[in-house]
């Protein structure tokens, strides 16, 4: 079978304007003009990423939220958006998701303008996706292949929330309503995204992973890249349920779903927003963890690997 | 369970500004700074808008050629889009996809700047979508919304030859070339749509079928819309294969798939592409239609309609 990164490949063959930033970044830049625009395209599939229970409200959310969070990483506000639905039969699924979209549009100030809906053949699982236009704060926003090796890499609030709200619902367990917020309602950081994309060398947005996000960056910036993960900043939420040490760290930075901002910058720059230094770059290639400075093994899986 | 309509209707109570057109137009029309651009998402399944067994590479310039009509119907040219696309295990069909791909880009000069690609749970049908950037060339690019009472209605082109194409194949006849072409391999109208955006008060292209789609823009106008069905142009191969009478007719004004450019306009304009005119506007409301003069009944599907 074909795995995400052997189609994105072949893609990215035919995807050989600058725009398109190879296919390597969040989000692609387009100057039309002299109007430069952020475009993004996420699509959220029910069984792979939301569950067919998850309240449809917050589906809606989580779609809106995804999208703009890829804005956010490229320093851009959310200016409009188009939907793609597939409606399976289910008139107050489809009601209540409309319903959580309005929501999310109005939290991030995003107006709808267009997209499509078909009727989905019996048996197939939703299928929703969203384009988002974004205007850049920054003449040319923060790549994901600029870190110098001399960067530090920082990440802005805490980081495993999503994951563990995730895990305690999967679990049926009783769970901080702040973990579950992180899981459901996952917030952009549109104006932190903007106030970085000042001083930061790259940006991305902590979707997958810490580890396998930050890996990322480092390959396409052509370095190496070291986390400790004791410096990973853990919520008190999840601390209390899952602890703070060193596998509990390990869970918080391989478990995605965080819409944090993960950017490389000088390691002594003044930072306009709070932002956690979790590591740093250097000459060469790959990823290594630590837990205050002693060596760790990596994980087997280092995030949210597609297919 | 929910129409497609019904929930275009939920949509467009939260797609409030001008550039959505109401949900009511084949795109959307967003001014950002000085630059005006058009936008257009259409997706594709698997069983409802393509047959399981068309070649990928097909399917794939199927996508592209649907999104440039909406694109034409504007009087807008490609810029650039981004792709939604599920993999559903099988690496030969994707990869056969790519080179359609790739092979309706260059033919419409749009780049790939980016989009998503999931793998979807197993038995899930394919969809895909694409969302298209174009370019306007003219101001107020004709909405589908502007035909005045005394315009004709005209059309480019020949209306029924996709209809045909895919009805042989379905039966497993033998079918000119150029009916199976125009199923598979339609022809987004570009420079016809410039040119014509000069003159028509409202335009859109035929995709689900020469009577709903006329319907809908004497709707959008707020009036009633004539054809008579002996105007409606057949191609030689349709008229070899199934007639030209007014059953035929029937069907190919029913039939879909067409991508050509219907529009209104001033009876008298001199037309700056050739177009037959099929009927025209009318104080009033709903579609009416004729052979030669005659009063002849609707038939019960005006077109493809949704959901």
């Amino acid at each position: 079978m074909t795995t995400e990164p052997a189609f994105i490949d072949q893609l990215r063959s035919i995807a050989t304007d600058p725009a398109a930033r190879g296919l390597a970044d969040d989000a692609a830049v387009l100057t039309v003009g002299k109007q430069a625009l952020v475009f993004t395209k996420d699509m959220l599939a029910e069984g792979v990423h939301f569950l067919p229970d998850d309240p449809p409200c917050d589906v809606a959310w989580k779609l809106v939220a995804v999208n703009v969070s890829d804005l956010a990483a490229k320093g851009a506000t959310p200016l409009a958006c188009l939907t793609g639905h597939t409606l399976t039969g289910d008139a107050a699924w489809d009601s209540a998701f409309v319903k959580g979209l309005q929501e999310a549009l109005d939290h991030y100030s995003m107006m709808l303008i267009g997209g499509d809906t078909i009727s989905a053949p019996a048996g197939t699982a939703r299928v929703l996706s969203l384009t988002a236009i974004g205007l850049p704060s920054v003449p040319v926003p923060p790549p994901r292949a600029g870190a110098l090796a001399s960067d530090g890499l920082f990440v802005t609030g805490t980081i495993g929330d999503g994951w563990a709200g995730l895990q305690l619902l999967q679990d049926g367990r009783t769970a901080p309503q702040s973990l579950i917020a992180a899981y459901r309602r996952p917030q952009a950081r549109i104006a932190d995204g903007c106030a970085l994309a000042q001083v930061a060398h790259a940006m991305m947005d902590v979707s997958d992973g810490l580890l396998i996000d930050a890996a990322r960056m480092a390959s396409a910036s052509g370095l190496a890249v070291r986390i400790d993960l004791a410096k990973v900043p853990l919520s008190a939420d999840f601390a209390a349920t899952f602890g703070a040490d060193q596998a509990a760290a390990l869970c918080a930075a391989t478990g995605g779903d965080d819409y944090q901002l993960l950017f490389a910058a000088d390691s002594e720059a003044h930072l306009p927003v709070a932002a956690c230094r979790v590591g740093g770059f250097g000459e060469g290639s790959g990823l290594t963890i630590s837990w205050n400075g002693m060596p760790v093994d990596l994980p087997k899986k280092l995030g949210w690997q597609h297919g």
